[in-house]
């Protein structure tokens, strides 16, 4: 089996990495070679390990891809949403045109294949919009609100599009805000989410631009990473065909992720946090409905579990 | 107003353009000038019409429509279901690329225009699917069968997008099998419903490939154009943001269909018809359920009006 990872170099492709060096097996297969592709790969040498580095909008990139011949490939390469939507051509070049690019190129190995390539691709709960009813099921229509979520819904439909062509086994998972990034940088919106579990874990004070009551949906990028490796081996006989399913989550308001960190590093964490809301960020992160993700469930994906591992989990901190 | 048709040439570029020249008028607006693009354009010439002559996915093409500068575009040019679905590439290069790109080179225009450009975009009835409830909402998941179906949602999501951005006013139409094209020739499916108009016109013996129960949509090509026309006006203030609608519809079985052929040329006409169904083209034009086009209805699109009145405007011979 071998195992192709885009955006290797960020911090969900990261994650993963140390997920599969754990445990190398992918679909009940064991792992015999990973090719990473990233522009920057620091640290990608070590055994069963290729280092393909360069920009996947680089045709020398794909071919290096297509010598490899990945059985699986987990599609995380992306420009976030804040850059795509200020800069039109950059998120074009590869949340649109790079993955279709991959996705053929990839088809192309079907010919003298036993079976199609596997492709699990990390798109995003971008993909619904801010318009939702108080419950997002399977069925809800989608109305991406951002050229990042029109982009990535575009793809999930042209990777089901090559599954029925039987060109390619695509896997969707939408991916919700993973927590606890470091230090995520200015441009990304929902980096308070993983700031407010550091500051918790640091003891050092926080200033929440939303208010106590918002509510999002939380996963902890190890849990992500999990769901990425068991979405590349489900069963998808009778499964629908558009291929996409939310990752499965816990429906967090901010009071219940202090309480959290206060359970988890001492009752002095809650005086430390000032809620300032903004209201641009509350309308897009915290005011998400419930999500029912029976349909993930169903083929096994999983969110935390509980408030307290998620936290743990988030942190690197798990038993 | 200056007007550009794409697929100019085809069968309904042909009835558009008739459309046009009877009332050259769009969104209240006296049209001065319209462009055509096509591979082939005869009998382009004339007052106020500027013939580009090639294939949209031809750089050239795109600078001519760039120098035109168009107000108002119809973007009418595509590749057939059942050639895209042959042929991956050619399919692509049209349904996806070329379309993209044009959206891309008539935003440019923004730049330095009061008003984003109007696109009237011909997407097509075969986003929806073949395993479709008994009433088809605005709101019912779409699952596009064939990759042709796959690309133009694309683009209806793409267009919609340019819109949110305030580069292009887009208004999709979703038509149906448009009647009654003279010998469309083999690869499109449809075609007998076109023939079925002509033959018992001209009363000669034709064999229907589908039962006597078999239930589609049908529109003229007549009401198909002055509908592309009238959605380059429709005010679309409050309109749903993925600013796609299904043209009106009338449902009709075949035999709605040689009844009304004998109500319009003669008793004689039922004798005519043998049915012979065959069962890939009974599952794909036979079993079409209710269209609940009341959001397309409300924004002033129209279907035919009777059966009658379809039947003769499809053959050119409306009073």
């Amino acid at each position: 089996m071998k195992v192709l990872i885009t955006g290797a170099g960020g911090y969900i492709g990261s994650v993963l990495q140390a997920v599969l060096t754990q445990r190398p097996e992918v679909a009940g297969q064991r792992v015999d070679a990973i090719a990473l592709v990233d522009r920057v790969l620091p640290g990608a040498a070590g055994p069963r390990r290729v280092a393909i580095e360069g920009d996947l909008t680089d045709s020398a990139v794909l071919e290096r891809i297509a010598d490899f011949r990945p059985d699986t490939t987990f599609h995380l390469a992306g420009v976030p949403g804040g850059a795509s939507e200020a800069d039109y051509l950059v998120g074009r070049r590869t949340n649109l045109d790079a993955t279709l690019a991959l996705f053929e190129q990839l088809a192309q190995q079907r010919r003298d294949a036993d079976r199609a390539p596997v492709v699990v691709y990390a798109s995003t709960i971008a993909v619904y919009g801010t318009r939702l009813p108080p419950v997002v099921k399977q069925e809800t229509p989608l109305q991406p609100p951002l050229t990042y979520g029109a982009h990535k819904r575009v793809c999930e439909i042209l990777l089901a599009d090559f599954s029925r062509r039987n060109e390619l086994d695509g896997r969707t998972l939408r991916l919700p805000g993973i927590v606890a990034r470091r230090s995520a940088g200015p441009g990304l919106t929902s980096a308070f989410m993983s700031d407010v579990l550091h500051a918790l874990a640091d003891g050092v004070p926080f200033e929440a631009p939303v208010s106590e009551e918002a509510t999002a949906w939380w996963m902890s990028a190890r849990r992500c990473a999990e769901n990425l490796v068991h979405a590349a081996g489900m069963d998808l006989t009778g499964a629908d065909p558009g291929r996409a399913w939310p990752m499965p989550v816990l429906r967090l308001s901010m009071r219940d992720i202090v309480n959290t960190c206060a359970e988890a590093f001492g009752p002095d964490r809650k005086s430390l946090v000032a809620y300032r809301p903004i209201e641009s960020v509350e309308a897009v992160f915290g005011r998400y409905p419930v999500l029912d993700d029976a349909p993930s469930r169903a083929l096994g994906l999983l969110d935390d579990g509980t408030p307290l591992a998620l936290v743990l989990r988030a942190l690197g901190r798990e038993a």
